[in-house]
């Protein structure tokens, strides 16, 4: 399937969101994306510019694109924007009389304190934006598009969800060449050296950088979190956590699975670490089980977190879940709680149509244990893409 | 050479730069840097962060960083900050906190409407910064660090010029593969597949995006610019030109070459290509011989553009040079003309160290001639690091 099917699909869904939200007009307004890229582009546009360029979309299904002279064929070429004009030295007069024949009532651009993929536009583009429109009347009309690209993001079309189950799909392989390549006397760094020969022996990457995808923990004595894997080795009766995923045409798997190594003492896991997992599958379900479009995602992530509490352990501290896609943290509404550092994300409506990964994570004396699987939001509820692990695999 | 190397190299830079500048303190605000990456963490950092994060280098010496709790270790290990902390749920506190301690005169962000690289902070960014800050005496005292990066950017440290002549070197090889494979008969198309198959096979990846590295080329017909590589077939008689370089360990070459292809009517090139070829020579020299640190970008331009001009060509419709390294558009002083779209960046003092491309073009009836080379530019002038090409190649 070519990449330009995607990025076709969601200008369609631009000019419904548009209309729903009743916003006249959404413009990107990017310069170096390779540099400084802006999220909204792998949607919209799916190649960089260099000068200054602006993608319009209005109410009215209009598509313009106005770019820097030598980059009007690369964009004519890719047949998204049915207007496509140039400029050579300065964009501004260009991008105002679009703007003029356009007329918006509200010119949505590309910033957000709460959701990251909404907020591409660099406080310097941002300057010359405003320093563009000053004594024209769409100085004053500028809101944030992130109740457009957030909708936007998160709502997968059938092509974006056929190429998130076959990264899950490949991932879920990989896992099984985990179990068999895991034993005491292997390093947490020769997992993630096996996962990346492999992914690359596939031609794809890793979903986040290589560095720390994936996340390895052997026994209680590594650190869990987002650092890299290390030289510690795996010890019988330890547990061993992974948080991996790779990317399949941009689309990103994002899951966590875990291995108990028998020992003489331990040949099965013992009772405390069997009850720990059931307590991070238990929550995972209290949260999913209230997940479905239109609810608020710290109602989601508050339930998870209490079963968890309710059990005696420390509360994770990072949210239920995110959006995946394009991104590992795709943005759109959270499903977390209520902190400062999330922003007014938590509180948004969950999309239909979106993926979200579900995740949590208890400390135990054998190591670290956490789970994450991908699910499907509809109107009804929400549905695993991903084969959700229900029993520790024992190696 | 370990990565790490260079952000420490340039850590020390920055204090040096800082203390140039009179600045107390330079903050690289980010989150999601995979998503929004600011350019300034490859040189700083190293590898990206999730959560609001903030990296301070100040003109004592001290190199602060703060981040969310899960990526402590990572930064830990690192071990370019000496001083790393972390928050849970909001980093606003923490951030205040900090920045009591140092007391900066000045606090400088990544802010800038002429310089990409040092205009990594997004406006959704800046908006959670300036709340943090509110009620501070910090608010007032933020201003833009476009004075350090710049500089830092620009200054290349002998780690960074070793990768940056590998890169060109390996460029250089694989054009010397283009003279034995071009012929009457093939596409621009396949020369890109062929460089994309040996690039590859190297283990590494275009100066920029592969669609359009290489620009190729082929004949008057073909259109010059950033457009991709077509269909178009070459024929003799036409001259085939290539834009392209690869990149050594981050570091980037971008060069361009020119072929001819000899015809029955013409074995060799004829007079007025030859006479365009040696104009672009001779415009291309005219600007470095008044390129040497401190000299404004437009003067140097301005010399080449005269001499194209002058020998009755149209000019050419971008910058004579830009800065190169990490980013093929690496940022600094741009050679330019002083246009609109340029912002001050030609006005900008030329950084003694920074590596510049020289490049420019003029169309002809067999084709579009351009050439581009790279050089170091030192306090008395400036020398090529690449093999400037001085003859068209006849295949």
């Amino acid at each position: 399937m070519p990449a330009g099917n995607i990025q076709s699909e969601k200008l369609d869904q631009a000019v419904e969101i548009l209309r729903e939200r009743d916003i006249d007009c959404w413009l990107t307004f990017v310069r170096e994306s390779s540099e400084t890229p802006d999220p909204a582009m792998k949607l919209i546009v799916g190649h960089d510019v260099t000068w200054q360029s602006a993608f319009i979309v209005t109410r009215e299904g209009r598509r313009v694109a106005l770019v820097g002279g030598p980059e009007g064929a690369t964009v004519r070429h890719a047949g998204l924007y049915e207007d496509v004009r140039t400029y050579d030295e300065g964009f501004a007069p260009s991008l105002r009389a679009i703007l003029r024949e356009l007329d918006p009532r509200q010119i949505a651009i590309n910033y957000s304190t709460g959701d990251v993929a909404s907020d591409g536009l660099t406080h310097g583009m941002y300057l010359q934006l405003v320093a563009a429109l000053a004594r024209t009347p769409y100085r004053g009309r500028l809101i944030s598009a992130a109740p457009i690209i957030g909708p936007l993001r998160s709502r997968k079309t059938p092509a974006e969800l056929a190429r998130m189950r076959k990264a899950i799909e490949i991932t879920e392989e990989l896992f099984a060449q985990v179990t068999a390549f895991i034993q005491p006397g292997r390093a947490e760094r020769d997992v993630a050296g096996m996962l990346h020969a492999e992914t690359r022996r596939r031609g794809l990457e890793t979903s986040w950088a290589a560095d720390h995808c994936p996340a390895v923990n052997a026994g209680a004595a590594s650190e869990a979190g987002h650092a890299g894997p290390t030289d510690l080795i795996m010890r019988p009766g330890d547990l061993v956590h992974l948080d991996f995923g790779v990317a399949y045409e941009g689309y990103r798997a994002d899951l966590q699975r875990m291995w108990y190594l028998r020992s003489e003492a331990d040949p099965e896991p013992p009772a405390s670490v069997r009850r720990a997992f059931q307590t991070c599958v238990d929550a995972i379900e209290a949260g999913r089980k209230l997940l479905k479009a239109g609810v608020q995602g710290w109602t989601v992530d508050a339930a998870a977190r209490q079963t968890i509490t309710s059990a005696g352990y420390p509360e994770y501290k990072h949210a239920l879940g995110h959006g995946l896609g394009l991104a590992t943290h795709d943005g759109g509404p959270l499903l977390g709680p209520r902190w400062p550092r999330y922003g007014d994300s938590p509180e948004q409506p969950v999309q239909p149509g979106s993926v979200y990964t579900l995740e949590l994570g208890v400390p135990t004396e054998r190591g670290y244990i956490a789970l994450e699987d991908e699910v499907l939001v509809t109107g009804a509820g929400a549905e695993y893409i991903s084969p959700a692990q229900r029993e520790l695999i024992v190696v």
